[in-house]
């Protein structure tokens, strides 16, 4: 089976996603923490410039500047363009190989994600840190949105062989909450043993069963005609990420009381339910679809 | 018993506290329901810049732009100071007499505030407000923050002859959660129908036994020498908004994994545990006492 070799550790691509930020600046000072012996680590406070602010970003979201299109366009007409290009000199370009075998991105949301795993490959090392992590803590929850030409991906941890996204919520953004700071950092420390362990042995593998939540699309909140907000999420799906909505259940609440149910057959499992930064994407929830695989 | 002649309502002091900027916008639009016989309600939409941006403010804290010398300085250097001045004259200025017998100002928090009151003054109409607002929802709470000099105080209700903010949460700046709008609502309707009720009877006045929280002190996060921070609120105090903390009880949980206790004999209650706007001022939480009163 093919060894990591090269991994970086990521915060602060959102300036404002404490947990991220707060575990990169602790790993800088105390590198020997990630350090392990059959592989280097890599850290990276992804736009330091927003992280000063303590804003999402400056002027662009930097999460969305690494297309390959934007990554070769000869102008930057952002701080955070810019930034991704020196970004892809500091991790390797995608180009003929991956310098970096993984990326991980530490993330937060406003939505109750618990530790949401967001993966776009199904290799086996993905599938098996996966399956591995999400024994290891109780609100590890795997969150599959297939990634299949990672040159046209706007993510900055699509730069690797292997994209993780670590999504830890509920969190207002700019602060901290200490549960989840000191949660992300033992996954981090299992992230990092179970790589050791995955270059180290010569096991045949294992199959785990696991749930996964693949994406199926995103929802916006009701609006009026001007764009405007006329509802909110309903109060019986506020923070009931990861749950079942079946045909009839209620998604939204508009201003004037009445409610906006779900008519599709289909039942789905929203996630990122009311996360702050979306409001401006247009997006209220996103809907996934819930699947168990053997990993 | 003095009569309330005039009342406002007011939201969106910070652009991105969304319980007050929608409920103010559904008022606008539906000024009946906020009409009571007996005396007149303006309504405000306070920083409709910092609204529009989804932000607190966009140059200055507007709520911290309404002392008498700030209100009379010739020039005004920021967007919120010039706003202030606008606000003075729309809803009256302090002067001899007040035009607003209160001014109730929506907010939103991070912290886990429930749906607090804070007032400024104990005349016999706001004790009865709030004895009477506390009985009608269960997670209404009385925070007394004494403001003996008007003049000197940097919030907007204090143009008003008395003051009252309704501080709600947990909810994420820039999100809108709809249990708390809709209890939002409630209490607005509740405070309207208790003022009618005032200026119609000439009932003895009851007590009601009531239990406040008296601003004691602020503190701030635990810093390093370059003022970044230290540590994190601790596990076991975070989301504990009005839980006593006796000596001994941790307070912060530092990065290098030690705990910070409160030191001092005196019980307090902390409340704003943890509001994102407040780390750029210095303050972890606010420190109150509690006390048992008949209001």
């Amino acid at each position: 089976m093919e060894k990591i070799k090269q991994l970086a550790l990521v915060g602060g691509t959102h300036g404002n996603e404490l947990t991220g930020v707060q575990l990169l600046k602790w790993y800088q000072k105390h590198p020997e923490e990630i350090q392990r012996s059959t592989f280097s680590t890599t850290t990276l406070i992804a736009n330091p410039y927003a992280v000063e602010a303590c804003r999402r970003y400056i002027e662009k979201d930097l999460n969305r500047c690494f297309t390959e299109a934007q990554l070769r366009s000869e102008n930057s007409s952002t701080l955070e363009e810019a930034r991704a290009k020196e970004i892809e000199q500091l991790l390797g370009a995608r180009a003929s190989s991956f310098r970096q075998d993984l990326i991980v991105d530490i993330h937060n949301s406003t939505a109750h994600m618990g530790y949401s795993l967001i993966f776009g490959q199904l290799d086996e090392f993905t599938k098996k840190l996966c399956a591995h992590l999400s024994q290891k803590e109780p609100n590890v929850r795997l969150y599959y949105m297939p990634e299949p030409d990672l040159s046209s991906s706007p993510y900055l941890p699509s730069l690797a062989k292997r994209d993780l996204c670590l999504e830890i919520g509920p969190q207002a953004h700019g602060t901290l909450i200490g549960e989840l700071y000191e949660g992300a950092r033992r996954l981090i420390t299992a992230l990092l043993d179970f790589t050791e362990h995955w270059n180290q042995k010569d096991e045949a593998p294992t199959l785990f069963p696991v749930t996964i939540y693949e994406h199926y699309k995103n929802i916006d909140f009701p609006r009026n005609a001007q764009g405007e907000l006329n509802g909110y999420i309903h109060p019986k799906r506020q923070g009931k990420d990861y749950e079942p909505v079946r045909k009839g259940d209620p998604l939204f609440r508009l201003f004037d009381g009445r409610d906006v149910l779900w008519e599709d057959e289909q039942t789905v499992y929203p996630v990122f339910i009311n996360e702050n930064a979306y409001y401006e994407k247009g997006m209220a929830m996103s809907l996934t679809l819930k699947k168990d695989e053997l990993f």
